[in-house]
């Protein structure tokens, strides 16, 4: 199976979102999108020349909550039997590179690195054996959290969406096997959170299936596949990188 | 400040939506949308004619709990300090006139009738008195709710998101006041809600500008206002309505 990066970027000198294929620190812009049908075309671009955005622009983002073995017996809870979900709001996502701002009544601001699953297609009640076709691929998440907020409220919604607490990117990768790949995630350089998405409780394809029992899912949804053992929390001027083998770098800085 | 009610359907023989002024039993077609500039056409069709659709594409539907003082009272809880909202998926969005399906492992679907709010542009901290010139209109909504599988999570996304899960319409209503609407739910016929949004802990106002401090809203976004007293249980073949006053009535069915 190939497996391609695709970032999205602004258009040099101009404001629209253009999609292109990661080789190296080369970007080779293509015309279309990943969802669909698309071509190399002849111009390619530095990586450090363009201005990225976040690849994934969901309806919705789910995010699963205690889904890794090794978090759950950090918090020494016992293994869920369904998973557990809650939403995000879409209006929270940011890409690589930008900053998450800690919002004025929050003290506690907390990390928390997911593999993040984008739906490449309209998705219902598809079974755990062929949900496969329905994941156009993979991205690192953040799932910022205020968690002060989140403790004093049993609806973790306000918690978790304010503007910029969703960063994702920075590429959907295609044609991986989510199965077992390192996740980790650094603060200021130091790692806090090292795992394998092998330790997950409920698989990928598990999830995106039972999540497809519940809700019809739309290209380009957001699935994130909860959180490893710890989680901790930022202060402004920080800067925290969730890297997922063969997935990418997604570097954020707190403001 | 004149009052409209927009109402959007498909165009007649095709797939495409329309957008229409109602005026008794006649519905006159628009070019343009309410968010923005349109223009009357010469183009007018009967209400029983069109095939109604939902009024709303919301990027987000934020659901406020617990916020008339009747349902506090009724429940026996103290009136909440500021307001508590979560989130339900965009995806499970319905027009009037279509049937609300009762997912399998779901033993109680429940009614809420709400008043929904449609955000007209981009809205990032405003202030209460500068609030009412973001908001496009007003909607009759239903927040239906599988009870029990509410009351077995901690979050409550998961049993409000199921696809037909968020009725909204027939119409969006502009130019009206939002501070003192008769609302009421009939199921069968059978009055099962009844109250005013006078009895509102937070007042609509109150709402928009609570959560622009959250999170930044777009057109078409949908805050939903929290239920009166009297919500209960529905069952297959049902005919659930709720009904505003200057609003319009959303009528449903269990399937």
């Amino acid at each position: 199976m190939v497996s391609e990066k695709f970032i999205k970027f602004k258009s040099p000198g101009g404001d629209k979102a253009v999609w292109g294929i990661v080789n190296g620190n080369k970007c080779r812009h293509i015309e279309g999108t990943p969802y669909s049908k698309y071509d190399r075309t002849g111009r390619e671009s530095s990586i450090d020349e363009i201005e990225i955005i976040s690849p994934v622009s969901p309806t919705k983002i789910i995010c699963i909550g205690l889904n890794y073995t090794d978090h759950a017996a950090e918090l020494g809870m016992e293994l869920p039997e369904e998973p557990l979900f809650f939403l995000k709001a879409p209006s929270a996502v940011i890409g690589s590179g930008r900053n998450i701002i800690k919002p004025p009544g929050c003290d506690r601001l907390d990390y928390e690195a997911e593999l993040g699953i984008v739906i490449k297609k309209r998705c219902k009640n598809v079974s755990e054996g062929l949900v496969r076709d329905y994941i156009l691929g993979y991205t690192c998440f953040n799932d910022i959290t205020a968690r002060d907020i989140q403790e004093k409220e049993s609806q973790w919604a306000h918690a978790k969406s304010f503007d910029t607490f969703a960063p994702a990117g920075p590429y959907i990768v295609t044609g991986i096997n989510p199965g077992k790949l390192r996740i980790k995630l650094s603060l200021n350089g130091e790692i806090k959170q090292e795992s394998n998405t092998a330790n997950m409780i409920f698989s990928v394809y598990e999830l995106v299936s039972y999540i497809s029992e519940n809700m019809t899912l739309y290209p380009g949804d957001l699935i994130t596949a909860g959180t490893p053992p710890g989680v901790g929390q930022m202060e402004i001027g920080d800067r925290v990188e969730v890297e997922i083998e063969n997935t990418g770098k997604l570097v954020n800085y707190i403001e």
